[in-house]
């Protein structure tokens, strides 16, 4: 499973459950962060007086922590934020990334968030890297032609939840029961101090997409009172040989 | 798995590969036909100056040969077809259908078709009755109350493929390899021999369903050349617990 | 060209010019209203106190008027307003309207008016129709089962343009030159005098349709000064031999 | 202002923040319940094998003490639910109630809901007895022929939030702040004993609304870290002097 | 209120009469102009064989008079136009004037035209910089990091009507009522001799949208009979604390 | 008629039969490809080893090969692809063919395709480039001003239909008869051997197109069996002076 993650505390909040329910099933996961969220997202920071380098070590710092809480491997790609510009680089860097990882599922970000433009930016950027990634035409960034070998196969895409769904146009498609994880997100949101008002907004949306999970899965007599849940969209058509 | 088909045709040529695999796959299927297609979808019968009875005789005869073929329960409700009215006796029979067979999986119509009303028509009462099935307070239409055990879960629902995908707003959400269920599929459809030229057109795009499948399962390299595939819709979000 | 049409005055004012053109190129055109819009069109009436089979009447020979102007035969099924409801009788009268006129092409209201019920309850009835009208299977009212001669072919459907255009979803797909037939319209409008203050208002539209009109032919220059248009959508697709 | 709820608790979760508000500010509101929700609300109660009459009863006391803790008028039309059927005679009613209360705003359920077709059979049956309130040429149930004064203007129609919102479509239009009539919205709530599990849920739901309220009235520097708002959709385009 | 337009011209037609009226009511209002509109929309003058300076600078003579026509300060940002591309300039450019004229709203393209593609540039280079404005971790051009004040809060944004709405997507979601500031809209429009063929145009979309504000906003009865109106779109939720 | 394709094959699969007919009915086409397909649709031969010129080479015989079968004159603006990105010099040498072959009609790619960035980028430059050549004040790539007669008009723009149309958003709004071009469009996919399965995948398509479009042009009794068609969106309203 491969996250990728405008800022370094988004994996955390929209996909942290569907990251810890992955590696506990026994999967690996690797989460990219396109850039630390320093200018958009450290507002605190600022008001303090840090200055840009420390900021960035400190987000940087709360997210490996968060992977390290979840399980899950991270890499930052130091992109910059407000804006996060696409760009070749940031492209060929994303690519390098997938064919090294040989991602079975990739999450990222939806393509429309009215609140926040580098949200969109680096989706775009992870969908365009996962269609280059399959191409053996199309080189590394040093020019080599990858073998058969390195290039991927045509991994599913899910977005996750942005933070005013509706008006971003969201539509929770697949609710993925986050129970397993948990405890894990949990402690992953509070290796984010700085955001702490976000611990119980996030925890409040496990339970109300969990209550949604149990709605949609059947009658709700004899199962569990609280189920946590997730929600993401699909960018491709699901492959399936079971309709369930 | 309930089938809720407007005509006595339709669930062979958008769900015959669905219903079969199912079958092969060690699971039950039903079938339950609103009307025999007897005025809408029986222009040769009525060219030959056969009567309405006639043709409802022939058109049952067929379906019940093809859902034989596919290995599925089928019944007739003779509802009348152009038009196919929503009533409140067809919706009850639809109640007492589901709660009756407990499916775990409900395929019908989708909502909408510019060319055949009598389409949504099915799919709207299909989903009411689902709605209703599921009330502990919803009556048997002789006003039994249910018990417990009678009232449904909440069966996940799919809508088959139209005529005219496009055209009436159908987008592939779901693409099902059939591969299993298609010789079946192709000897149910031969069980309807009035409309031989859809043979080849449903042959036709059961390949082009399964090339799209294999473009979005991931690299051709090493597949079988041809699968088959049918195309859904979901109408309510996918509960799951893994991201696949 | 058949016009479905909820109320009496409707055709006028959305597609008299596409009326009038037709007729003046040498084709036949015939309208049928619904209702006379004698309980929700007829406000200055009823104020004055007169009673409905009075207003009836009085909508029905402006009516009569205005299709003469236009060039039109007209005929009237009287099946109340405001709400005029979907029926059988309605349905089997329009389908014996279109095997009698054997249209090439239907005009009608488009499916959705968040300001008037009667207008998308007009087009659903003249939809379902004209598929009715198609079939073999479906007798007359009277039981009849009609010759292969009595059906229709599938004449092309166009919605014309509600009065609030965008708020009830309306796009303009088809820009329609009724230069020609333009004074033919203005001459059915002025058979209207009780919505006098339409008269300018759809002069208006038609001016800025006319606008748009020789926006999307290409240059302005050489063309004349002022061309009036009417807006329409298709319901089905385009057939053609000739992309232009 | 004038509430249409397609059953006895549906204005409460969906509304009371909005009721019990405009009450605060001296306004007056009028709750219409077109069913009590009896048989698709009420699982609890026929699990106790209580009786259908029984069940009304019940719910009508307790929709009754959750309109007096909002400070609203209610009455009952009791026209069944699972399902809700549109009705000449219900449509009707909503008409007289309009005429009667002459209302500045009306809230109703919005137009599409999957899980509940109730709901929008009461958005249609609003909608309908809206438009026909304004015409003077709609009579009363009894024939007489409304004044001039009794027919209402055009009020502006909002739609409450579903209970699963992007599923159904909704969108937050209209982010009201319900701060002032929280307590009586929580009041209200708590009269409804048999959706105990409701309580918290709606209560986040408030809570998450305000979050976004503030998030998009500007920056959260100085203002009550705690807001409560209720989301709605306009039908209608809005009418104002001002731009804010 | 601060008004982002593409062209010189643009604010005049479609924003005219927001401005004016905002102005008397007592407000400021303050334009910013990327372009002039000189390549594209000055065809008249480049037909005479003028240079591009001589055009930028009538345009610029123009745009100047009907700001004044309207009561409102402007600014030209000459970023070029046909096309007008978004840059790191421009948009550090806007959230300089933005941080400067703290907009209480803000005005500008919608995100589609057909035709124009510098509107929408416009508008995203507005909706960007309105989010970079914000963020206290966003330098001003020149380094330096702004201050808690000078950091703008969350405005709204209105989109204002394209030339061809429906084939824009533009739905008219609010009505003005802009009566009071028609008579400088008009000589504001007068301000612009080469395009003297919209002075009418642009009077005819006034009373339409006239019109349509008195069907939105009640009964027509003891109403000025000639209300002019502008049409806009919101970007982001209504924030209110009454529903009206 | 000009055709502008992303990559050499393009134009061959999706708009090969328009080409033929529209030469064969006299008229003139000519095909711009942006790129060759080098790195993004030439997997067979990078899998051979073949070198970056080499595959090029290969690609452009094969379009020329394949226009000329066709009839069609071609050009290729060597842009590069996977990425193919959106530039100035690639827009400015589109406004140059534009003016040098002043097109009646536009096709190109639609705007979306989730499976190739490509494609909206070839589109997204035909659209501004059609744009850029109607402006007598936008100059060539050298400055030099258009005269009168070089400026374009505005030629109807049609979209193509992508490899999985519903996934794309396509949606076939017109069905164009191919039939008299069918045998040269078969000509020119055998142009493209490496590509060899997609020959009865396009032939299938056309063959399905042609059964939509006898559908949605009449009654079949008496038409010939089997028409071929391709299917096509419009980016502008159609304008017409007849309705059919």
């Amino acid at each position: 499973m491969l996250v990728v993650s405008a800022h370094a505390g988004d994996f955390v909040w929209r996909a942290g459950g569907a990251i810890a329910s992955h590696v506990l099933a026994g999967g690996a996961a690797h989460v990219v962060c396109l850039s630390f969220g320093e200018r958009g997202e450290s507002a605190s920071q600022w008001l303090e007086g840090k200055l840009l380098e420390e900021i960035k070590s400190i987000r940087r710092a709360e997210a490996q922590a968060a992977a390290d809480a979840l399980g899950a491997g991270i890499e930052f790609l130091d992109q910059g934020d407000y804006p996060l510009r696409e760009s070749e680089a940031a492209i060929a860097a994303l690519v390098e990334v997938m064919r090294r990882t040989q991602p079975d599922v990739v999450l990222t970000h939806p393509l429309s968030d009215p609140y926040n433009g580098d949200h969109p930016a680096a989706a775009r950027m992870a969908l365009e890297a996962r269609v280059q990634a399959q191409a053996i035409g199309v080189p590394f960034a040093d020019g080599r032609v990858p073998t058969k070998d390195e290039i991927i196969g045509a991994p599913p895409v899910f977005f996750f939840e942005p933070h005013q769904p509706e008006v971003s146009g969201f539509k929770p498609e697949v609710l993925l029961d986050i129970t397993p994880g948990w405890e894990r997100k949990r402690a992953a949101m509070e290796s984010l101090p700085a955001q702490r008002h976000m611990w119980s907004y996030y925890t409040d949306l496990a339970i109300r997409r969990g209550v949604q999970l149990r709605r949609n899965a059947g009658p709700n007599l004899g199962l569990p009172v609280e189920v946590k849940a997730e929600a993401f969209m699909r960018y491709y058509p699901q492959v399936t040989d079971v309709l369930d």
